[in-house]
């Protein structure tokens, strides 16, 4: 059966197995002090235009977002995001575990609002009970969102004028970031620059695992090091992900299979708008949301394996198809013969 | 460079990577919940006598370590633990991150002993403001010690007896548990009755990453899962855990390789005692800690990388030479033609 | 000026504080394991129809919301709560900083809706990946409310049904519990009956401070008295409380002054409501919310310490006007001279 | 029976009563933004010769312990404390639940030695695997001690040498600093200079509750006021404790019933020795470790209670005798009596 269930079912790319057989006997410094790392941070470093940025390399999402958060907020300050956010839905208190209060607000399309926050800092200025409340520390967006939508540029602007006048982090969650970037809109340097934290998705855009923190000089925790360690993020055989962000990294290959998710999301898009279906959300990434009559999801369902994303009303139905790095043209021809 | 600096700085099993390459582009379902899982799991269980275990698959050492003490223990209780612990020392306080106290203990060459630890609790529970105090609710051991040392079957059996007669669980930290086992004594089946729970390493014997946690039944915390992907331990791609772990546990391999450092050990013993150098500890396992004048261990270590352990007295070092899975026979002879 | 601005801005009843005087070089045992807590729990238990409780006194409101949500909820749940709730905006994060995360519901005039829990619940359940996401495991309420409304009988049946259905744990947060009680409806008897935890507040109703903690015998906590003394809830004096408490339930103390705040604010809303006013909120307890034209408001408040609500509406403010136990006639006539 | 068991056992010098009465009905802010704490922390500074000190108001010993660590200590440290520390033994884990681990180092009649401390800081940072280990952050230091001593002014540089050289805070534990203070030796300004957070107890020394933490201003935490509410430590009548505090320093009374302590404990310690009996410690506070025959033990213990401290060897025993700011010169008489 054909499968569009999420960007995170195959490996890594081939190039990075290749370069894991060519390394396996080569005797490696521990915990990340290598230079396959010390190399893959110089790459990133330059195709994010932040010469100056610091950068480790963290095993999932899940993980980078907990410990970012909690690194980067003081003990008094929360983490402002959309209630769509993963950090409030899907990480299982991983935020909470440590500690820290999630300010949630509405989302749109999945997206943050920065007039939402901003309203949400002056009200917490105003009130004389502040003390006694969550500071707001952080603004924590996704981008892509879990609805696969992008921020623009002038959202992004105003939503680092709206940290800068609170004195507030802006943390980029770019477990899709290479997505996104291939959609085209913000750019690498871009985020570095309105960012003061951001990762870069690996395990869904073609390494086995993995996520690389940028962060901004100026933010970069003391000790980070020890921080990860103390919350068992630390791999011994750190050089596994140095390794795979060199791959990543070493001639555009991110940009490259992050493009290929993207030129196959448009083409199956194109096909079912082409067959007067709708979208339920307008994402240009690698997430598609088609909605369908009920019997016809369900057929489409038989052949094409899936997520149901909602019930959109009682006779229709969202279906989520996910493109990645590996979806093969054959698959994308086979699925829109299935129209 | 000649270099026995540790067990984790290659990469894996060559059957590993064989298998990562064959399975790169089947189209797995995420977080644990494959075949390759269920099959390692099976395996597991079968190969330590253990039948109705529950098993999980984490991806870290200090990770697994943290997240077993804070999942089994109750929030009033704590964990006894020889002080040289690796939990104790070496992991940046993850367990305290997790708000456990460790209720340390002194050590005898790395081994924690029972009538210590009977003393502890007779002492607790004999104090009348003990409810102001940290109740011990865990024995952890590490099976080799952080010395290379391992535990005898009555030894296990006296500390079992002990929590037995307390109410604490035991926990048997096993990051190099391959290597104790191929050392004889002690055997899997053993350690699955005496024990609540403990982990195999594999990190260190012959995979990439990854630790197989077993709990005996009744000792498995409701929902780990949750527990685990809260404390940011998930592996979306959780097969490549099952993958490795049943590579290593298919034929026995885990076994045959962890027999290879054993053997390689013990040959290097030999050449060291029969030049007369004596020894800090006697570690029957795949660590060596010799001791060197500090002239003759300066000159030694041109030409091998190795650890300084400790400096034993003005004079003399003791150096720690650790083999592995992939210790190959030529760098044993090399080894030896430098004594 | 006269104030009616909270209902903490007094001392204590002057039994309690005869008695303080009294006791004063009785040498007392600490830590709460004395004659006085003894006979006061035993007192709470006959008040409120529930003689096999489990009764411990805490020092103030935040702290027993922290420490009773975090030793009745397993580490995968978290408290779902009325996005008002005290424990979700004004405690600074005190549940989070447990590791426990507030899953927040509208609110309806302060109130958590039945229906809105169980969709909550019923839809946790339904998700597939509800392993990744924190589980339901308590409801929080407070009664009265923040808003002051109160529970009917029916409304409390229905949470508690939903909880049974559910699995989960039901906590009142009674820092005014003796206003609500005061006002008829909801039984102590009947709250003892629904709840699985609920508090009796003393701070906010005739104590210096304190409150007292009641556990259904089967959801009380193994050693609390450690998991509140480790969050640093442990007074030395603990007789302080019991003493405390001991005074407000002999001969129905702490009803008969509570009862004293409900008239008092029954004749300020009659005078109000006499002279046009029109509330916010339809308050049966101590708290009372008036609309005014913005100058109206300005003016009184330079006669009446009170609390400023929210703008209702750019021409009007509501204000809030608490009454207590220590309301006297002459403030209530004086107040009701100034409309 | 006459009692010596501790000095927590009486409520609070009868100003404090006298002012308690006096202000009950007078209504007043809450949360410490009153008047009364105001005054009270102008004259602890005033009192301790720190102009600039920024001092606030907690509850009790084992939440002002935790909050200060967890307050001033950033994630990746902890905290270097004698293994006989109160945090360390007798506050249920308070500091570990925050996430805090305690680097613990034997004590010297309850000392901690600033050689020991140097050494363990010589010896993490010496370590090149440190990263991976908690950082010294600051040290803990009771005073007086939990067995009664006190630290000299040369001891107390020596260590404030070693946090300067190690980048350290020194934090004092002064839950019986009155006592320490009445006895000679360091004054309250060398603490204020030498420190950087202290705290002056409360509860054993003439108050209901409460204790006074003062930071020196470069130490004082960024709203410590949220850190500690949300550690459940903030009390609605705040003024409680401003009170409380201002009445024991007005006027000096703090140091004059402080002084009352140790008057009564050397005639007892000068009756005890004139009766030939040995002291297990030489303690010049209100804690006297006398050791008697077995069988006097027992008959002393018929009359007087005290607290058994430990069997010294088969025939004795060593018990606590502790006097206190209320202790009689007719409680001292009558005990003097029965030797």
């Amino acid at each position: 059966m054909l499968s569009f269930v999420n960007d995170y079912c195959e490996g890594a790319h081939p190039e990075i197995l290749r370069r894991l057989g060519e390394n396996n006997f080569v005797k490696t410094v521990g915990y990340g002090e290598d230079a396959l790392c010390a190399a893959a941070k110089d790459k990133i470093r330059a195709a994010f235009s932040c010469p100056d940025a610091e950068v480790y390399f963290l095993v999932g999402g899940t993980q980078t977002n907990a410990i970012v958060i909690d690194s980067v907020l003081a003990q008094y300050q929360g983490v402002v995001a959309a209630a769509s956010g993963h950090i409030n839905v899907h990480e299982s208190g991983a935020v909470e575990a440590c500690g820290r209060k999630i300010l949630a607000l509405p989302h749109h399309d999945g997206k943050l609002r920065a007039e939402d926050v901003k309203k949400l800092c002056a009200g917490f200025y105003a009130d004389e009970a502040h003390e006694h409340m969550v500071f707001p520390g952080m603004v924590y967006i996704s981008h892509p969102t879990e609805y696969g939508t992008l921020y623009t540029l002038d959202e992004l602007k105003a939503l680092r004028a709206v940290c800068d006048e609170y004195g507030m982090k802006l943390f980029l969650d770019g477990a899709r970031l290479g997505y996104g970037l291939a959609a085209g809109g913000v750019t690498g340097a871009d985020i570095s620059r309105l960012c003061d934290v951001f990762y870069i998705g690996g395990t869904k855009v073609g390494a086995l695992f993995g996520e690389a923190v940028v962060f901004k000089k100026e933010c970069a925790p003391a000790h980070f090091v020890t921080l990860y360690k103390r919350r068992g993020a630390m791999l011994a055989k750190g050089w596994l992900l140095g390794l795979q962000f060199d791959a990543l990294f070493t001639d555009g290959l991110y940009f490259k299979i992050a493009r290929n998710a993207i030129d196959a999301a448009a083409r199956i898009k194109a096909a079912l708008r082409e067959k007067g279906y709708e979208f339920l959300i307008d994402s240009p990434t690698n997430q598609i949301f088609v909605v369908m009559e009920n019997t016809a999801a369900t057929a489409f369902r038989e052949k094409v394996a899936c997520e149901v994303w909602e019930r959109t009303d009682a006779e229709h139905t969202a279906l989520r198809l996910v493109t990645s790095w590996a979806t093969t043209e054959e698959d994308v021809d086979a699925l829109i013969k299935t129209l």
